[in-house]
């Protein structure tokens, strides 16, 4: 049933993913998916002294420079090429980055235009949003553009429900730390260490799994288990694929020659990028692991196995000779025909020796297999 | 039957592949293949205000430069040498070049020569035509050669009837975009943009062959499998061998120093090389996927096969000391000869006594059994 | 039992790694472990001619500059955001800096800062606190954080009850050594050999396990030893992550621009890289040897299992001819009805002479199974 | 007996290996294999102009320079150390590349002397010598040395009779292509290329023993196979281990410092090592493709013997309740004891309706299997 | 047995690797194994006009510089740390160098001290030594130290039976060769030479050790194959350990910028450099077929076992229906109850139409086996 569902889910995907550009269209072609929910805008704007917060209904209100030291246009759901066309258009934005920014299935990377940085991130989506998409097979991260110019940040996300840039709004509204004081470099930077911080409840999350799995597979190996572990090691592929180009892209942020990242800011981009390495270590490790788990679980379930087969083969060897035996004094050879004709038979004891006879096989069967360690204390087995 | 017919097919590749020019020959020997199709030359003419296409009988027909800002000649078909090694005489293009243009089983590469750049590609036949190849299990990428210099562009293609161009054709035509007021490079990319993004269905196909073999391996465990997961591992190489080369053939034509690859064009060729990364990460994850997919199918079926054996080898244990007890009622025993000697056969009772210890003991059994959750319970298991 | 005191372990180590700053905070937000004891600070000052230790009561009767050419303060134990934040300020520690401190998670690395080099290392905790540690399933390396500035090193530990820097503390005190001449930079040097030196009985002591396990695999393979070598694998990994890193780190340390490293001391610096590249060695080799272990694992338990098998199989496969001859002397056709029912019943060696063929029977299959070296001979085979 | 042939041949194989330089002699110390075929020497003297060939008979009548432009001198048959010491002498090779050129074990590699380029090659021989040798389990390449000066190319073949150069010699002979207005360095990278090109009728004839194996490993598993693909990869192992350094020398050549090879012959050589990428490229696939086999392998015997089993299995599964039916109705009880004592004994019918009752069992049993898809329909099974 | 002895070897190396300085003694610290023979010193020294050899007493009477172009100082036998640091103290060894000297567990490296190189290695024990320590499962390389400055080479060797310098000094005594003329870095480079040749000869042995296991293991698998391939895969481990870094040794020499390696010395550790991509070579291509061998050994060992099961179920289901049809006809049904209760039992011809019967059961059983290939031809199979 899980995995009927599972069925139709990937169907679903499949559609999804195919809502690409067509090949062969034109570079900066937009198309947007009509299913994806309407876009909407808001503004921050602050400096040293100001902040200001506001709704954008269209386009053509987006605040012009000048007022304020910085302004975040931020804008979620991307179902209005238009929208998002005239948001581009009204920053500069290069057509290819719009197009990137229509076509959610990019890999992270920066792009480095003329007057602005661009950025796409893939992050779990926010307030644990990614926790039920796990647990329903659907672990998709969200992609995230992020325009970086003198004065301003864009930022596009496809989920309207699911801003992980929060808690950067609230901290601006608060004023608390130094952020309102810096420039649009280090609103960048905080929205990327927001964007990466997301990661690590994600990561502990699989982490429990592997662990979780793990003590399941060496304990109470079950079939069904190879499952589990091909999904865990697919969703681990999914965030690898996520999470290791931050790294180049970091690395080319730091390294940016345009004068966009000051150099207070480089310091804080180079702790995000111990964090990015510091997951890239912890994805590895589980992955390491999470193979190592289909060794365990392919010897464990073969072990399960022998273990009945050998019980049931055990009790069928003991009874083998005792019915050969029954099988023997069941013939119909004639004692009247001779004396060596079957004299058993016409024993006094002849029966209950018999028994006890094969009572007797049965114990030194159980006997020698015991001392083999093949029954009872086999499972313990000598220990050094 | 399906097999048979690959081996046939087989036969057909191998002698394909042979047709190479002989180890030792000359650099620069011609050697067509005689049964591909004779080549179809068209041209292409165009500047920002200008538009021409017509078909070309013969290489004495070909354009001469001054007219247009572009000249775009597009050779379909490589059946006969001298055509082709007039085209190339035309436009100045190497012995070498033109070798590479007739072996069509070349590695993807940039040549950079004097005056002109020389592209090999390996890419899907356009319309599709690589998911019938691809059914008929043999997936083969065309190799597209182009050819870009100062004011021209020229363009080689074996099949006649894919032409993966088209799109770009189109746009020509419409005249949509701004490629008519580019120049030659901005063509040159365009080209190699429409082969690039031709992978795209190609990997999004083999994708959902990878999701469809992974729910039946879970699923319905079959022995033919394997097969199948090897044909996918398969063609998943010979694409990677296709896109790999790709990223290196992308870098070079970044950093050419020739200026062939105006600033511009080359903001676009980045857009390509993020396509191509894109394109490798979607292959490697397959390719891992799929050899996950061999353990679990290896475990699936050994663990089908175990259930099998299990349930036959329990019914077995169960009859066996049931057959016993009746192998020792049917034991002859001449019960006159002492009172010892199976009284049990005169007793009033004695069949259906025995008959219900009979079932006690078959009911005993199944009981341990079932409680040592080798039967029954033992699917769904305890869960944790 | 061992594995259920294991489960609750694991939760406890989830417990504690989910002890980070929550995402999206401002950076440099210090959270300390409310459960980690509280700091002990210690100072130890030196000069050529020079020696003083003390207990530090409170960050605000911290050593100032001057006195003493170097100033080392050891805090142990990590409980008190504010007294970590009290002694970063007094020495200038970057806020980023400390909030590493305080995350014990970190991966080992280097940061450099305007005026000091910061450092983060994982280690085995002291006195072989790590023994106890890996025998009761809880590997896990303390990390330890290094600051050099000048004239002073800051050192900052988890565990109040492991100090792994004690050895250097002892030739400071006695004067061994150059130690009390140089600049702190040594003293630097001197503790990340500690750190590293203290690597050593870890690895050796893994070294140990590994061929104890792997001459127990060979010789007594049994079920349970494959959760042991994953266990091992897992160990080495996590060894792995904290050694890994240092090769890095101590290139960073060499090619250092800012003047802090003298370049005296670069020569020892070269001492410990070597020394990491050993450490790396070793467990490279251990990890290597510890997947082979696995398919020697899995090939001896199922060797053992298919010689449990084939014994009993070989008992079964022996007594069935002859339960079947017995069976034909007990089907109950009437000698009388004709000469050729049956007449062997009624001769007078009938029942002898069947017993002599079913012994020969008997014999000829044991001879016939040790010929084909199914048994007894082999076990020992032909050797070559 | 192919084996034990196998055998014979491998102690020749290190017979042959242990032929070195001993260990410790001082380098330059020329060692021939006594058994090897005695020097034949021939020049090849051209110039735009002019074409000869001789055989030399001493290295005394080599020819001095001077008269033609490029003097190419072949050596075939390494048999005696002086005269290829004596022909070393006479162009001014190092000892140091004579020791390599009468060590037939090298791996390919280029060595810059000061005044001469000295190129070690491995390449199968000539003439499809290699086919017969791989049939025959023997597949050894065969160095080549090549060494270029400013006007004369130094060559040393092994086996006298497997002249892979004879192509490049008719190309001389017949004066087509350019190759006699070139220089020495043209006529290095013909032999070069020669030597190169050798490389791929060997690949395409393991590429064919690859795709054999492959249809023969899942259409007809075999024990035996496990032999072949085992004996595959190690013959494509001999291969890799020559083809791959061809990389880093072709690299090393492409960007020789000496003016030796000259800029048009760059193109050439460029050409050429797009060539050994290609032939790596088939390697590595190869190699890939072999590894899947293996799984595959296994599997399919694996799956073959469950078969076997299965069927077995069933059969006994089917009989054994029969049997037990048997075995009640053999039982002695006396009817006349009492109403209860097997009353169906002297029932008019119970001798057929005990048959019809066997036979029904029988029935259910074969329809339960088959419903579980253990029998019949199992094979086909239930696809998607 | 041999398995116990290596137990106790085993015990044997641990307590050896135990002996490191221990964890924090300040760098420098010189611990002499005090079981190490004591150590023996000689001293060559020459000139291209001069030779002198001869035994050294004491530190003391070391030669001073000035009498010979070329003083070298081999102290064998590392049992007493003071000569060492003499010895190292006359020359100007810096203390890290000598304890690395002591330390015989150290990885191949070079260190470029001020005025000297500093360089370990380690290779087999000369005469074959290694021969006997690989049969009795001991493999260890011995480590050797060589101290190359301006005027003298100094060499350290644990063992001092064991020289494998020995070639190196008679082609010095003998003045073969133009060793005698040459400095001393051409010295250090025989020695290095030297050493690595000695790696020939114990390749050459794992070679044939490789060919031996693989015919054994695919013509005669055996049980116990599995532990000799894990041995073998460790002892090239070791090997490799010893040989790999030795690459990035030379790579260092040869880019040495200290003036101690005169330009024509480089070109002869190139041939050095060559040798060791030789044996790495060798080394992984031996490493690779093990690898297979494990494949290999686990397919055969099942398909021999397998083999047996298979005979014996087919022997057992062949009696099975036989077994049967003699129960039926034992059963005890009343022939005089009526007409249809077992008649057979009472017809003239019952019991030999029966035999009959069951003999063609039997064979029409042997013949369907045989047809589908299960037993008889199923060996050599159908081959294409």
């Amino acid at each position: 049933m899980e995995r009927a569902g599972k069925d139709g889910q990937y169907a679903r995907q499949r559609r999804q993913r195919r809502r690409r550009t067509p090949p062969g269209a034109p570079p900066g072609t937009l198309a947007a998916d009509p299913g994806a929910p309407r876009p909407r805008i808001d503004a921050v704007l602050f400096g040293p002294a100001a902040f200001a917060e506001r709704a954008i209904a269209s386009p053509a209100e987006l605040p012009i420079p000048g007022d304020h030291a910085v302004r975040w246009i931020n804008v979620e759901g991307l179902g209005d090429a238009d929208t998002v066309r005239e948001v581009g258009a009204a920053f500069g934005l290069h057509p290819l980055a719009l197009e990137d920014i229509l076509d959610v299935h990019q890999r992270p990377k920066l792009e480095a235009y003329d007057d602005n940085l661009f950025i796409i991130l893939r992050t779990p989506a926010g307030d644990r949003g990614w926790e039920e998409a796990a647990a329903a097979n659907r672990l998709d991260l969200e992609q995230v553009a992020i325009c970086l110019g003198q004065d301003f940040v864009l930022t596009f996300q496809k989920r309207p429900d699911a801003d992980i840039f929060e808690p950067v709004r609230r901290r601006l509204r608060s004023g608390s730390g130094a952020i309102r004081e810096r420039k649009a470099d280090y609103l960048a930077y905080a929205l990327i260490d927001a964007a990466i911080d997301a990661c690590f409840p994600l990561l502990e999350h699989y982490g429990e799994l592997v662990e979780d799995l793990e003590s399941m597979v060496v304990e109470r190996p079950e079939i069904g288990q190879i499952g589990r572990i091909h999904d865990l090691k697919r969703d681990l592929l999914t965030i690898r694929r996520a999470i290791w180009p931050l790294r180049d892209l970091l690395n080319a942020l730091l390294r940016d020659e345009a004068a966009l990242v000051g150099e207070q800011t480089r310091l804080y981009l180079r702790d995000c990028y111990d964090h990015t390495v510091q997951l890239i270590d912890m994805i590895e490790t589980y992955r390491e692991i999470a193979s190592g788990l289909v060794d365990i679980h392919l010897s464990s379930i073969s072990n399960r196995m022998n273990e009945v087969m050998k019980v049931l083969t055990i009790i069928a060897t003991i009874f083998i000779p005792l019915t050969f035996i029954a099988g023997v004094y069941g013939m119909n050879f004639d004692p009247a025909a001779g004396p060596w004709n079957m004299p058993e038979l016409g024993w006094r004891y002849g029966y209950p020796v018999t028994m006890l006879a094969m009572a007797a096989i049965a114990a030194g069967l159980v006997g020698f297999f015991r001392r083999k360690g093949w029954i009872g204390r086999g499972r313990q087995g000598p220990r050094p």
